[in-house]
C-alpha cells in the first residue's frame, strides 16, 4: 500500500473541515523582541492560537501526546507550544485521517500553537529501505512496512492536514562527523527543498513555514545556507543538523557562525536541543526556540532535572530520602513526593514514576526558560546562568561530601 | 539474606514514628447500615482516617500506587479506601523501611483508609520455592530471590509497619477446582491462623483486622468457616477463595450460603471481585466491600468499562469515531477524549492511553457503586441493575446493527 497525495475532491472536503475547527482570530504570525541582553533576546510570537513567549522550550508530543502527561498539565507548566512529529503522525493515525478527525489540536486536546517537523529527520533515523533523491525520500514505515513517498510538497501538505501552526521545510540532515562533500550536497539539496516548500506553503495568514539552516560543522557552508534562506524571506529560521553527535563547543560555534546572517526580526529555532546547560548557552547566543525529548525521555528512565542538578532516582542512595526533588518548586511532582517514593516507583517500573518524573522535568525546563526570560529583561542573563550552574555544583558537592 | 522480625529496639522506634504520623481523631472503627433492599445494604464504615461509604469498591494500589493514576485523582473519583498488597510492599520497599519512611499513607500520598491483604494470596501465586506448614509459609521473592518467612504473626506485624487501617488475616487460598480434602485442610488451617492473627493484632482502636471465610465450593465447609470466624467476634469478614476460576453461579451460590452465618452488624468483603456484573449481583446478596485489579489492569490493556458496556479500544472500528466513551460522565477521561484518540494511543502503546483508560474505568466502577448506594436507599436496586444491564445490551445491539 502506497500512500500518496489525496484526490483533489477528498482534499477539498478535508481542508474545509480543518478550516472550520480553529477559532482563529485575525492575528497574523508576528514576532517581536521586547528586550535584549548581549546576543540574547526575549519577546513573543503572536499567532491566532496564542502567544509563544521566547525564548521558548517546546515539549515534544511525538505521536499526538507529550508522553505520560495530560495536555492540560503541559499547558499549566507554562508551555505555550508543543511539537508534533510528522513522521509518526503520517504513519499513525495518518495525515488524511487526522484531517477528517478535525486536526491534531482537537485530537490531542491542545488548543495552543503546534509546531511540526517535516518528517525528514525521522525518515532518516527510523524508517527502513529509504531512498533519497532530488524529488524527496521513499521509505518503508517502521510500524507496518508500508511504502511511502515524502517530497517537499507532500511534507507541507501533511503538515497542513495535521493542522500545524508552524511548519518546517523538508531538509536532509547529515549525522556528524561527515565528509565536507556530503555535508555540502545535503545543504544545497535542503536549500532547493526550502524553495519548493515555500511555494507549496504559499500564503497562509496566521501560520508560518520555517527554513532550516544546514551545513554541518563547516562554517562557510552554514553561512551560505543562512544567507540563502534569509533571501527567501521566511517567517522563521531553524538551525538543524546539530546535537547529532558533535561536542557542545562545535554546536555553540556553529550558532555563533550562523546568528549574524539570520534576520534579527525573525525567530531562531535550534532543533533537537538539549540539556539545561545547552539551553542557557544557546539562549546567550541568540536562540529563541528549542525542542528536545530529553526531559520527557529522561523522565521515563528515572532521571530528574532539578535546581539541584540531574538526579538518578534509580540510585540506592535515595531509598530512604524523604526530601522532595525541589522543596521550592511550584510543581506538585517536584515538591510533594519524596525521593524515596520516586526511587521505589522507578525501581518497580511503575507508570506513576514516569508520570511524576516527566512532569518534574518539564516543569524544570519551563521554569528555566521563564527564569531566562526575566533575566534577559533585567539584563542579567549571565548572572542567572552562573547562579543556576552554581546550584547544580553545590548539590553535587553535597552528594559527594 | 533472610528478613525476619526486627529487633525490639528498632521496632519501638519505628512504631513511635508511625504513631506520630496520622492525625487520628478519637473515632474507633464502626460500621452502620443506613438502608437495606432485600439482602443488599448501604451504610458506612467510620474510622479515624475517614468514612468508607458502602457498598464500596477499593481500587488496588499494589506496590504503593494505583497504577497510572495520581492518588488525588483516585480520591476525586469517590474512592474512600484503597488496597495495598502486603506481599509486594514487604519485598519492595520493605516493611521496616516503609515504617521508617512514615508509613504507606505518607509514602503514596493517600490520607484516607488503606486496607492491606495478608500477603498470603500473592505468596501462593507469585513467589518461588514456597513451603507451607502450620507455622506459616517460607518463600523466595520473585523480585530478587531473597528468602522470607511469613507467619500469621509476621503478616500482622508487617501490615502494622505499613500503617494499614484494615488488616487481613493470613489464610490459605485453594485454587478451584480442588479436592474436598485439600479445601477442608486449607479452611481449617486458615481458621487456626485467624485466631493467631487476632491475638497478634490485639486491641488497636481505630483499626480493624478482618477474618477470611474459606471452604472453596463446598457449602458445609463455607458455613463451618463462617460460623467459627463469627465466634471470634472480628470487626469485619471477608469471603476469600472465590473468583479463582469457578463460574459466576458458583461464586454467587457461595455468597448466598455464607451470608446468613455472618453477623449482619459487620462489613462483608468479597475479595478480588470482579466485573461490573459481579459487583451488582454480589451487592444484591449482601456484600459491602470489593477490590479488584480488573478496572486498572483492563485500562492498561485497551479496555474501557462504560455505561455502554465494555469497549475494546484496540478495535479498528474506533479509528474515526469522534464520540467520547461516555458523553454524560463527570470524568474528563470518559467525556472529553474521542474514541479515535484513545484508539490511536492504545495502538501506539502510549502511556497516556493507559492513564486515560484506567481513569475512565475507575470512574465507571465508582459511579456504579454510587448508583447502587442510592438505589438501595430508594429500594430500587433491582431496577437499577436492570437499567444498567439494558444500557450495556443496547450499545451491543447498536454496535452489531
Amino acid at each position: 500500500m502506497t500512500e500518496g497525495p489525496v484526490e483533489e475532491k477528498e482534499r477539498g472536503a478535508i481542508r474545509k473541515h480543518l478550516e472550520a475547527v480553529p477559532a482563529m482570530s485575525d492575528t497574523d504570525f508576528a514576532f517581536a523582541v521586547h528586550a535584549t541582553d548581549g546576543q540574547a533576546r526575549t519577546g513573543a510570537i503572536t499567532m491566532p492560537r496564542g502567544k509563544i513567549r521566547t525564548p521558548a522550550f517546546m515539549p515534544v508530543g511525538t505521536a499526538g501526546t507529550v508522553k505520560a502527561m495530560y495536555a492540560s498539565q503541559v499547558r499549566d507548566l507554562g508551555a505555550d507550544v508543543v511539537l508534533g512529529n510528522t513522521y509518526h503522525l503520517m504513519l499513525r493515525p495518518g495525515a488524511e485521517r487526522m484531517a477528517r478527525l478535525g486536526g491534531l489540536h482537537r485530537f490531542m486536546r491542545w488548543d495552543g500553537p503546534i509546531l511540526t517537523d517535516s518528517g525528514g529527520f525521522q525518515v532518516m533515523s527510523l524508517s527502513a529501505l529509504r531512498k533519497l533523491d532530488e524529488q524527496g525520500v521513499t521509505f518503508r514505515s517502521h510500524v507496518d512496512g508500508t511504502a511511502h513517498h515524502m517530497s517537499p510538497e507532500r511534507s507541507i501538505e501533511i503538515q497542513g492536514l495535521l493542522g500545524s501552526d508552524i511548519q518546517m521545510q523538508l531538509d536532509e540532515c547529515v549525522r556528524l562527523p561527515a565528509e565536507r562533500e556530503a555535508i555540502e550536497k545535503a545543504m544545497r539539496l535542503s536549500l532547493r527543498w526550502a524553495e519548493r516548500c515555500r511555494t507549496a506553503f504559499g500564503e497562509q495568514p496566521g501560520k508560518a513555514m520555517f527554513g532550516i539552516v544546514q551545513g554541518g560543522d563547516v562554517p562557510e557552508l552554514r553561512i551560505e545556507s543562512a544567507r540563502a534562506l534569509a533571501d527567501l524571506d521566511l517567517k522563521g529560521y531553524a538551525i538543524g543538523g546539530l546535537a547529532v553527535g558533535e561536542p557542545q563547543a562545535v554546536m555553540l560555534a556553529m550558532i555563533e557562525t550562523v546568528e549574524p546572517h539570520l534576520p534579527s526580526t525573525k525567530p531562531r529555532y535550534l532543533m533537537g536541543v538539549g540539556t539545561p546547560d545547552d539551553l542557557m548557552r544557546s539562549v546567550a547566543r541568540g536562540i529563541d526556540m528549542f525542542d528536545c525529548v530529553m526531559p520527557t525521555r529522561a523522565g521515563r528512565h528515572g532521571l530528574a532535572y532539578t535546581r539541584h542538578g540531574r538526579i538518578n532516582l534509580r540510585n540506592a542512595r535515595h531509598a530512604e530520602d524523604t526530601r522532595p526533588l525541589d522543596e521550592a518548586s511550584a510543581c506538585e511532582a517536584s515538591r510533594a513526593y519524596s525521593r524515596a517514593y520516586l526511587h521505589h516507583l522507578v525501581r518497580s517500573d511503575e507508570i506513576l514514576g514516569m508520570m511524576l518524573l516527566t512532569w518534574n522535568n518539564l516543569a524544570y525546563y519551563q521554569d528555566l526558560m521563564a527564569g531566562m526570560r526575566v533575566a534577559i529583561t533585567e539584563g542579567r542573563l549571565d548572572a542567572f546562568c552562573e547562579e543556576t550552574r552554581a546550584g547544580w555544583a553545590r548539590a553535587e558537592r553535597d552528594a559527594a561530601g
